[in-house]
């Protein structure tokens, strides 16, 4: 026999946020945990973590998982990693349906009731997509930190990296951005010029912490970029450079859907729309032209609005507003 | 007791090579092996690999390991992941003396017997050296394919990667090495131009294979790039830009000591300098301009000079092309 709660998993690259919701779209519980992403932190880990946060959230509903009717799990990256009967196995939730789908269209519900919309999302990765009626009707770049995610966060941090390490090395030009990530390392400034004898001793801790991580941890120092942009040329360039590739992909997806709601999410993005201190992007701002534009932070909402439209259920934009004030309770709490 | 020949190694990130050689520079036996680099395949791996060709060399020489005076061990990357006793337990040579030197080191002494002089070399990855003495002088670039490497195979193929992502995807304009590249993984080319709707199923397949695959192996697109470069706007742009990078690093290790020998090596290297078929690039042949260049495939020989020159033995161009002539008969033997 089974229930009649929708369990909601947010399974993101840093967290796992899990929320319990009935009929009446009222948050009864809310758990987080660590990265429930199988292609961040493979499929046994991941599967820890949903468990770890669904309990959490179920334990706060006062519920077992028995009362559990349907499961919607959002995760970027390769579905096939994590089988339906693995998630079911992880929740002891053996009988009920699990649905699972792209983390985007999950920011995107969670900002949007709307069948029809866009949501461009840019933090680590950077990815576009166009969804009607919960399907997914066009997506641009989110093709990973090798192939593409232009003017992502990784992309933007390679890029600081590369420009420190050209500076260090006499292959490029000094940037204030050195200092920025030497420090962000605990790394000492070197005095004055690089040498131009064999290899500065920085240089050689630097490449040793760079490649002792892992690759994606690059994605750290963009933020440097947006730092150093207002007074370092390289910096300046490095963000005109993301901001242009970020507006060429929201473009992109808008393209003869300009009159579609649109939800963005993620820091870069924030930093490059917003400005933060900065003056914001006119590109961006172009590329945003008479948009119904609305921020989102996470996916845990919006995951329980695609379960509610798979049962049918009719979400309005009140509904919305009540669920994410359930939520904010739930988390509180 | 130990014995009275050198055993040098060149440890590299595809095969490893050793040579036996005695005191009059005689090659008396040659060996190869996978990888002995244990950046590239770990430490294990690298000394079975280090193990397997020492053998060989020795059992052609008719040697027992007791004969062996001295180990020259010449490998990129980080030297402290291998000790001199694990070398000297994986060889069965409790009392030589073991000498690891940087594998540019071995390269440059391959051509070159000149104490003072410049090796570049761009295969997978691009350093560029100056040499006085078996001493580094200078190191130019060589930070590796997420920091640096400029103008590299990888750096190279990287790019034509993500081109042909962004041609596929609609984020970039149409080039010719996207059935360069579909035709080397044996993926179909698509009908026409991207639809432009949900994300093609050629797209998916590419993406899957390139990240089930180590970062590195994109470096394996680069010989495309120089293939395209004759017909392909974006093959040519990056080949142009990869030379100028590879001319930079040219430049900056030659920069007040223009009147070295400079030894040159490396796939991606070869075909900017030489042409392969195309016009020889004019941005390498500027930063050449005046230089005594001698071309190198593989360190083994030169790891031997190494060791020679370390027990002071004098070794004339000469020694070294009888050395060459030594181990291409031990090799074909």
């Amino acid at each position: 026999m089974v229930g009649d709660v929708l369990l909601a998993i947010d399974a993101g690259g840093s967290n796992t946020r899990v929320v319990v919701v009935d009929g009446d779209v009222t948050c009864l519980g809310y758990g987080v945990s660590t990265s429930g992403n199988p292609t961040a932190v493979g499929a046994d880990e991941a599967l820890r973590a949903i468990r770890t946060a669904a309990r959490a959230a179920l334990a706060q509903a006062g519920l077992e998982p028995a009362s559990v009717a349907r499961v919607v799990v959002a995760a970027a990256g390769e579905q096939g990693l994590m089988s339906d009967g693995a998630i079911r196995t992880a929740l002891g939730t053996p009988g009920t349906s699990v649905d699972r789908v792209v983390d985007i269209l999950a920011m995107y519900h969670s900002a949007a009731v709307e069948p029809d919309g866009i949501a461009v999302v840019a933090g680590t990765g950077a990815i576009g997509a166009r969804f009607s009626h919960l399907r997914t009707e066009r997506v641009v770049d989110g093709t990973g930190w090798l192939l593409g995610d232009r003017g992502s966060g990784f992309w933007m941090g390679r890029k600081v990296a590369r420009s420190v390490a050209a500076h260090l090395d006499g292959g490029g030009p000094a940037t204030a951005l050195t200092a920025l990530v030497l420090a962000d390392l605990g790394l000492p400034m070197p005095d004055g010029e690089p040498s131009g004898e064999q290899r500065p001793a920085v240089l050689e801790s630097f490449i040793g912490r760079v490649y002792s991580d892992k690759p994606v941890r690059l994605a750290r120092f963009a933020r440097l970029a947006f730092e150093a942009a207002g007074t370092d040329e390289i910096a300046a360039a490095i963000v005109a450079e993301g901001e242009a590739a970020l507006a060429r992909t929201l473009r992109l997806t808008r393209e003869g859907h300009e009159d579609l709601p649109v939800v963005l999410g993620g820091s870069v993005l924030a930093q490059g729309v917003l400005g933060g201190g900065r003056s914001p992007s006119g590109a961006l701002a172009e590329a945003l032209d008479g948009a119904d534009v609305r921020w989102v932070h996470e996916g845990a909402a919006g995951a329980a609005v695609v379960g509610l439209m798979l049962d049918k259920v009719e979400v309005s934009a009140t509904t919305l507003d009540r669920l994410h004030a359930g939520i904010a309770r739930c988390r509180d709490a």
